[in-house]
């Protein structure tokens, strides 16, 4: 049997502050030294490399050769040298590796990161995300077989032209998908026709529609409980724009758009289009709407999950897999979310045979890359001596006493 | 074997305006039919009644002999003629019995009802619930073997010294639970401390405390997909204050509350109490926040579904039936919601059958009726008689070839 050609459909990338800065427009770059020096200041009241790590931070640093895998966020040798390990062929690139909050890499400067949306000054946010966009092009363009950049774009801000005009420098760059704001905050909401003109360009150019976890709630700002509170919404905010997008009809007005939401699990899929599928079949609980749910889709939802979405679905748990028929193996695709310590990295191969071993050979190849290949437009020809050489095999996946690196204890 | 008793943990009472009008402080009534005049005018926009009926609102008002139940929502003798017709025995009250908007009888007085919160004025909200709590206990009072009232709380107004108040009073007028906004919107989350003394007098008096779905999303003004979009989200803003409430500590420091989460399903909490359940245990997935989770709280959160946490689950589902276990069958309080239609009045019978004949005896007992008694305190020795003269009976449910009235094809 053939290895198997991982393709990781969440990753994260992105270079030191100083690196950032030479990107970004230079009427921008006292601004950006600013907000470095508070961030820095920040920090300093950050329990992490302070001394008083946790259990958690201590195995993690020793994991990765006490680098977190945070030199691989922008180097690109050193990058491929942990893929090669991973046994990952390539990778999708979002934004904000440093999720630990080290501050040796930054995130996408003025807040266009993960957490995107928030920010109050358009212009800003704009400049930022094009320094992130320049920067990743060229990381990707070192190695662009490998490496699927994905830019990042303020798609809330008040200016559609600007942000019309982003999209289109996102294609001349080279990238293949963009990643829009996951909540729309105090901004018009994604059903809204003024966005249009914006899933019309993604659709005209081919690019590949984002949104990635992170925002979540902020109608807490203390109380009992906060820290546990925010991580249960964490997964319903960044599940959110999955409905609006459906029943808004977005897939029906741009029917060959494609749509993937990274790292937010997809166990909750199945309850949730069932739920809606049941809604426009008529059911009893919501059949006193009437037509309201057939009036705003010709199909039911689940046609337009089978068609248009995609979950990239990393570091899936047990009930992702149990579920992978209910949810639609082919709109699964795995991701290592490399180099976040929540990922699979720096143990991929542990965690691929834990999750995969009791799977159909041709549902894990699908799941863990022969979709995200063809979503991607990957040269899967190009890539195929790379598969040969460093790809997980059937042996080691699927057979019987195979030992494998696990993490410790703290990590696991 | 003898019959069943059920006891509706979801219905809905309330009087026409000039009723509640009556109940109404005389300094609000002037305020009162200035609102009850502009509720008309929007209702003469409203389809309902105006000739172009769905399929579904003619084949309601025939199913119901063209009063929709709603008389039942104010007229004792009335609404006992149709709960005996139900098989039901006691029912808890919320209020808003008009969700189909004729106008007949009215919700409670200035937006105090399922959607509350949202109102401007704390002074006006506190006038209008407490005329729907006299009201209530009056209507409660008339029967209160059968009627189970629960007094609305604008737990959300700036003064907390009113609040208190107003949940001694709902005491003293007999109330038996009290209802909550689902949501807080611009006003302390209830992670915050400031409503710990309601908590602990709720705890102090021995009052059920409620949330009742009804509360939606506020950021959707308009754009395609509207209504469905709100229908699906409905579901999670009222199912919010489940994760809040646990996380928050609040049944650790008010260990004997008890909290039922009325008309909301409960299909969602296997995998929400899971997924909390999982970060308390330290899993992978957010196992890089360390302690916070046990932190928070000294058991895992099961604990505390397990104890304190009721589903008021209202015509319940085939998926909320199946899941009965991993809710907790001790947990799940079956309602009529009548005089809604989208509850299984006037079909009781047909729907306690659907749902209920393939589940063993003894937990069907437990959530048709017996935890129901056990929450709100219902004599059953008192209530034995009726029961055994309307009770469906054990052949009904669980014998082969019953047929019942059934639900015509519009609002099956």
């Amino acid at each position: 049997m053939d290895r198997y050609l991982l393709i990781s459909a969440d990753g994260h990338a992105g270079p030191p502050a100083h690196v950032y800065r030479e990107y970004l427009d230079p009427e921008y770059r006292e601004r950006f030294d600013e907000q470095h020096q508070e961030q820095a200041a920040l920090r300093e009241a950050s329990p992490f490399g302070q001394g008083d790590q946790s259990d958690f931070e201590r195995e993690w640093e020793l994991a990765t050769d006490g680098d977190g895998g945070l030199t691989a966020a922008y180097d690109g040798a050193e990058r491929n040298r942990l893929l090669d390990r991973e046994g990952v062929v390539a990778e999708v690139l979002f934004p904000d590796a440093d999720v630990l909050g080290t501050g040796r890499v930054s995130s996408s400067p003025f807040g266009t990161g993960l957490a995107a949306g928030s920010q109050s000054e358009p212009e800003v946010a704009v400049a930022g995300a094009r320094a992130h966009n320049r920067w990743l092009a060229d990381f990707c363009g070192d190695d662009p077989h490998r490496r699927i950049g994905v830019a990042v774009i303020p798609a809330i801000i008040p200016d559609m032209d600007t942000v019309l005009a982003m999209v289109r420098e996102a294609k001349d760059l080279g990238h293949t998908g963009i990643l829009v704001p996951t909540r729309w905050f105090d901004r018009p909401p994604y059903n809204e026709p003024w966005y249009d003109p914006l899933w019309a360009l993604v659709e005209d150019l081919e690019l590949v529609l984002h949104t990635h976890s992170g925002a979540g709630p902020t109608d807490f700002t203390g109380g009992y409980g906060l820290g546990p509170i925010y991580a249960t919404e964490a997964g319903w905010w960044a599940a959110r724009p999955f409905h609006v997008f459906i029943w808004s009809g977005l897939f029906e007005r741009f029917p060959t758009l494609k749509y993937s939401m990274a790292e937010n699990a997809a166990w909750w899929v199945p309850d949730t289009i069932r739920k809606m599928d049941e809604k426009w079949h008529g059911y009893h609980n919501t059949k006193k709407m009437g037509s309201l749910f057939r009036d705003a889709l010709p199909n039911p939802p689940r046609f337009y999950l089978d068609r248009n979405c995609f979950f990239g679905a990393s570091t899936p748990g047990v009930d992702d897999i149990e579920r992978r028929h209910e949810i639609g193996v082919g709109n699964i695709m795995w991701g290592n979310d490399m180099p976040h310590p929540e990922g699979t990295f720096p143990f991929t191969h542990y965690f691929v045979r834990e999750r995969f071993k009791d799977v159909p050979d041709d549902e894990a190849r699908r799941m863990l890359g022969l979709t995200a290949a063809e979503v991607y437009g990957v040269d899967t020809a190009a890539v195929q001596p790379l598969v040969d050489r460093i790809g997980p095999t059937f042996e080691e996946v699927h057979g019987e006493d195979v030992v494998l690196d696990a993490p410790v204890e703290a990590i696991a």
